[in-house]
């Protein structure tokens, strides 16, 4: 059986990424949101802030789909005209939304913003439609039928899309469609293996194209988000247990949890206290795991020793150490693991010191050599990566997470 | 005169990419490159692995645009049917093209691999069509001609497809059109300006959709980039510089730089030291600065003073302001950037401090409020800010830029 049974459609509109500026990454996070409510995505199409452009295509999905999501358009300037674009299409004038323009008005005043003359246009949709109320910005989005379609038009900002795709439209479409079958969905968080290894491992999953169970994998900074849907709960489990056996630690979550989020769950759940050190993360772990609400139970201080005077005045690194053994070593990361522990007076600490390039590097320290530690009561163990060939910040994204994970390891013993 | 006069699209082929688990980066990056050839791409299409959805799309292109270009769907596997829907849309059979069919052979061997009998496959064209050469991989890529538009088929692999793109596609689109005007591009960056506000100074350009000089802005992060294409170098500088102009101080460079580069090199080249003191920002304001290659000849050291203790242990804040002023107040900011810049020796110093959500705020200070300090040889500035409404960890991005932001303004004075 093919999951997904609702035909849907994606259509983002914006000069920027018609004409490339910018990616458009909406149109597949949507695609991936409406399948796990049982609609597949078949088509996205990006257009220009064109008036007819936008009209024509949404006439084209009304014809083709049952459900659109439009993203884009609906700013304050001249550009912005996906309003006037759908009014087009549904052959209808804009009306003015009263309780629109209170709301906009009233979040700029709280932000301590002038009301610009402008924002007034964000007040406005095609007559007959239905606001969908946004909770982070300023432009409303709104609702509408055409054809056999309901059509949904979000602001393109990924942050106010995504609330307002998960508050209301997803809602509004499990409503609509209460038939439709909803896949069942696994997710598993995996860190540190190589994209053909996990790719080996759900082979068997990804032979036919509308199998059931669906399987599918993303990446970013390294981190491998492995989907499983199948519109049966056991089938679902039985794949996601199949692979998470075959992939063992690598498994951080079995849920959408990020792995900051892991680490400072199980770090204030065993009552411990943490402190950072970083050189070439410059500061990257300590945020990511300020990124977890409530972290600040586990997370003492971080110290950013970038400069060698400042490992050893902050951290107590023997300049001894510096000397003999250089400042991205084995020596220097435990040295600063458990100086920070010390000085912070923490129960754990991490750290990291690396090479991040594009200069610096040597023969027997190439570009893309980074030392990590683990402080943990006193003990210490050090674990070394090279990263070669990875462009300077995509180096420290993955560093910091490799920290977090060592960490998670480190903690779970 | 429309900058960019070639009318043209891209059509990116794949069920990872329809169904979202793969983010198409290729129709972007094509759009960029034609666009500096005197092409503009007003559409992109993303469609799945099928055959009937493949040929209507290219019959629907056909009729709308000069230049299409089709990446996706020429491996060897049986999902693989960019070759077959391009047929169906011409009304011919495939072919068989003996030298592609040598040249596949010949790749495989050289890199010692086997030649499975499905790669035969990638040989075949639509009859009548060209092939285009591949060089980094199996697929041949091939051209056609259709309704008015000439087709360009190349594989999905980002790095198969920007080869042949630069070394076959965009020779030949210069030579179908050799009257096609190449636009220049100009840039400006700015910070801490409304969205509405930096439409109104710009309004004046974005009247005329083919208007010349083409003016468009996208925002990240609450820095916004303005850029402004045209088909004369004369117009883009004199559209340029009197944008920059209107927007002033907001102007943070006229080059395609992030602020924390504009900020590292500035502080470079005046030859000053800094250091940061971090509460709420996490050790983001570390982390973008060190995002800088050379940075450490400016950045001594981070303090990342989550805790109150922390604050008076490593940054000397007495405890008297934690009790009378709170950690989030003008005089803790003040205090934590003084005893940063004293403690690493640096001459600059800033400092964050604020309630990042979604709990800990109070009527007095509400979630959203940041305190901000710019330490400068002893003389120091606060700054508050209220990010009402915003989620936590935007609001940290966005704190940390305008942390780079006033440092901009201070050693700019």
């Amino acid at each position: 059986m093919t999951t997904g049974s609702i035909a849907a459609e994606v259509l983002a509109i914006g000069d920027e990424l018609a004409q490339g500026w910018n990616v458009d990454t909406n149109s597949a996070e949507i695609a991936r949101e409406l399948l796990a409510i049982g609609a597949r995505v078949r088509r996205f199409t990006v257009i220009t802030d064109e008036r007819p452009a936008i009209a024509r295509a949404i006439a084209e999905a009304a014809a083709r789909s049952e459900v659109v999501i439009i993203t884009g358009g609906l700013g304050p300037t001249d550009d912005d005209l996906t309003r006037e674009g759908a009014a087009d299409a549904l052959g209808v004038e804009l009306e003015f939304v009263g309780s629109s323009w209170a709301a906009i008005q009233d979040r700029l005043r709280k932000r301590g913003r002038p009301v610009p003359e402008s924002n007034k246009k964000q007040a406005y949709r095609p007559a007959g439609a239905d606001t969908i109320v946004n909770e982070n910005g300023t432009a409303p989005g709104f609702v509408f039928s055409l054809g056999r379609a309901r059509f949904f038009a979000l602001p393109g900002v990924p942050r106010e899309m995504r609330a307002m795709l998960r508050d209301s439209v997803l809602p509004e479409i499990c409503k609509l469609f209460p038939n439709a079958i909803k896949p069942v969905r696994r997710v598993l968080k995996c860190f540190g293996a190589a994209e053909a290894t996990i790719g080996e491992v759900i082979k068997p999953w990804m032979a036919a194209r509308d199998a059931d169970p669906l399987v599918g994998i993303t990446v970013s900074s390294a981190v491998h988000t492995i989907s499983i849907l199948s519109n049966s709960a056991a089938r679902a489990d039985a794949a996601a247990d199949a692979i998470a056996a075959s992939l063992g630690k690598l498994v951080f979550a079995r849920e959408n949890a990020s792995l900051e989020e892991v680490v400072a769950r199980k770090l204030i759940s065993l009552n411990l206290t943490i402190a950072c050190a970083e050189s070439c993360t410059g500061g990257l772990v300590a945020s990511l795991l300020t990124n977890v609400p409530g972290v600040s139970a586990a997370l003492l201080e971080g110290f950013v020793t970038y400069s060698n005077e400042a490992k050893t005045a902050r951290l107590g690194v023997d300049p001894e150490i510096l000397r003999s053994h250089g400042a991205v070593s084995a020596e220097c990361a435990a040295a600063m693991a458990l100086g920070a522990s010390a000085r912070a007076g923490s129960r754990v600490a991490v750290a990291t010191t690396g090479i991040a390039g594009p200069d610096g590097g040597t023969a027997a320290k190439p570009v893309g050599l980074v030392w990590f530690a683990v402080a943990f009561d006193g003990r210490v163990e050090t674990h070394e990566r090279n990263y070669a060939g990875l462009e300077r910040n995509f180096l420290r994204e993955i560093a910091s997470r490799e920290a977090l994970n060592l960490l998670r390891l480190a903690i779970a013993r």
